[in-house]
């Protein structure tokens, strides 16, 4: 298929396309990453207008059912495109959401596009892909792209680093293991989500009022809000989609939201251009040799040695 | 101080010397790193002799504890040296260990030797660096290491890439909340090791048999052991050294910690490489002009552009 169709079809909204133009972003063929660099650019002058949100926390915290209320909520005023990530162990490259029938509610729904990331591969490359799929579905007019993650390593940096608005689930423990929730995802949240609520609104009060002391000693200058939420309470999701709603007005207002958007490009040369740099130095056959070397325990030594000569002869 | 003096102070085994190597080995100033690259070249002879235990385990479980415990039991036959790594939070840079007073009735025990790694700084940097400080130890005459860590991100990856031998510590919880332990840890783990059984013993016997049930599906080819554990139970502390114990002597005649001390080696080298070429990147000019522009959006197109310009014209 030609660039030019892949456009005609993302502008005129074919999910089908939309869906291939995707595969064409995630594919490593060299062919293909040419389009998809060509495809990109053409998209480029149509994307940026849409509210990105970012969603995280562990498996079984109901990442999935706040979508698809969300969803269900949203779904007559607005176009949304969910798309998630699913970082995989790093041994058995097993994929973490399984294959869960998820949101089985929203796959037939006509304004609503579901799309899951390949569970192989780097996790920075994968993520790299899910930011240029959101440029693609800005081009196919969906205004409202829900970026999820299941919150395992760095996928939360990752997709806070793509989405104007990064909310965290999590359950309604007690105190004692709130510890286990990671100090940086804390930070990272714009909104801190305290679900199942309706099991034990006590606990929930408490875990909120923690919560909020928590937040309270951050030095992330972010205005950040905590709240409880039940999916058997529609009025839960309003109240969710409001805060959303205010955050995103005022900072469009403020010009917040285009500056965060240009420090996060910036975040995503680095990241690539490491990738990429990292690729070509490991094909590289002197630094292949020298890796395979068993000898070589003094590692600090050998790095130099290698990166004088790459730096005196090039890779 | 010169390379010759740190040498005759470590294989003196004064603490003293030893614990001033090991900030010249953090040190970031160019001069310091050469004396680094030297001490460690002249160390290596001497190292490779001591069972490299890796521990870790969410706050509160229980970590140092139990290193307190296995260093009362071991310090009358072994030389321990226990080194703790402590990753930071992303944004505020704060430590997680933070100022509590830990294992304090062996700090002063005379086999016995404690070193917390620096809170800031790069996660791979800080654990390249205690990779060194084991083979410091190790000429210091230390024939038990025990690398400690938070389980924050990569840091499980880094210290089960040092060390010969992974404990996983956890908590006696219900099935529910199993699903919070990220699956990659157990699956790296050569000991699970429920910890303060005593608490609920019937729970910690239900947690070890859905543990077994989980390992039982990896396929990482690792025998794997879980144990409950409690600080009240000298038998426990028995038990689990023994345990180690045996691995290390079975795999010392087999071949295969040296085997994996060699690959250790390997993601070692790469990883370093890496580092430092990245340094090197963001330091160009070019790459930073590049950066710094704010109509990049099309990430990848801009990534190709400097890289073909890199590997035209050098760094």
């Amino acid at each position: 298929m030609k660039v030019e169709e892949y456009i005609t079809g993302i502008r005129h909204s074919k999910y089908e396309i939309l869906a291939k133009a995707i595969t064409l972003i995630e594919s490593s063929l060299k062919n293909d990453k040419k389009k998809a660099i060509k495809l990109i650019d053409k998209c480029i002058p149509f994307s940026g207008k849409s509210i990105r949100i970012g969603i995280s926390g562990t498996p079984g915290v109901g990442k999935s059912t706040f979508i698809e209320k969300l969803g269900f909520y949203l779904k007559k005023k607005y176009k949304i495109a969910i798309l998630a990530i699913d970082p995989s162990s790093s041994i058995s490259k097993g994929s973490i959401l399984g294959d869960k029938t998820r949101m089985n509610q929203l796959t037939n729904e006509k304004n609503i596009f579901i799309r899951p990331s390949p569970s192989r591969g780097q996790l920075g490359g994968v993520c790299n892909h899910t930011r240029d799929s959101i440029i693609l579905c800005e081009a196919a007019g969906f205004n409202i792209i829900l970026i999820e993650t299941v919150g395992v390593g760095q996928s939360e940096i990752m997709v806070e680093q793509m989405t104007d608005y990064f909310i965290y689930m999590t359950l309604c423990q007690n105190g004692d293991e709130l510890q286990f929730i990671k100090k940086g995802v804390l930070e990272l949240s714009d909104l801190i989500l305290i679900n199942k609520s309706d099991q034990n609104k006590q606990k929930a009060k408490e875990v909120m009022f923690l919560l909020n002391n928590t937040i309270q000693n951050f030095q992330n200058h972010k205005k950040q809000t905590v709240m409880t939420n039940s999916a058997h309470n529609h009025s839960d999701t309003k109240a969710v989609w409001n805060c959303i709603n205010i955050f995103f007005k005022e900072n469009t207002l403020n010009g917040q939201i285009k500056l965060n958007r240009q420090q996060q490009n910036k975040f995503w040369i680095k990241e690539n251009i490491q990738t990429e740099f990292n690729n070509l130095l490991f094909k590289n056959e002197y630094v292949k040799k020298q890796i395979l070397d068993v000898t070589n325990t003094n590692t600090k030594k050998v790095t130099t040695r290698i990166i004088k000569k790459l730096i005196k002869e090039g890779l």
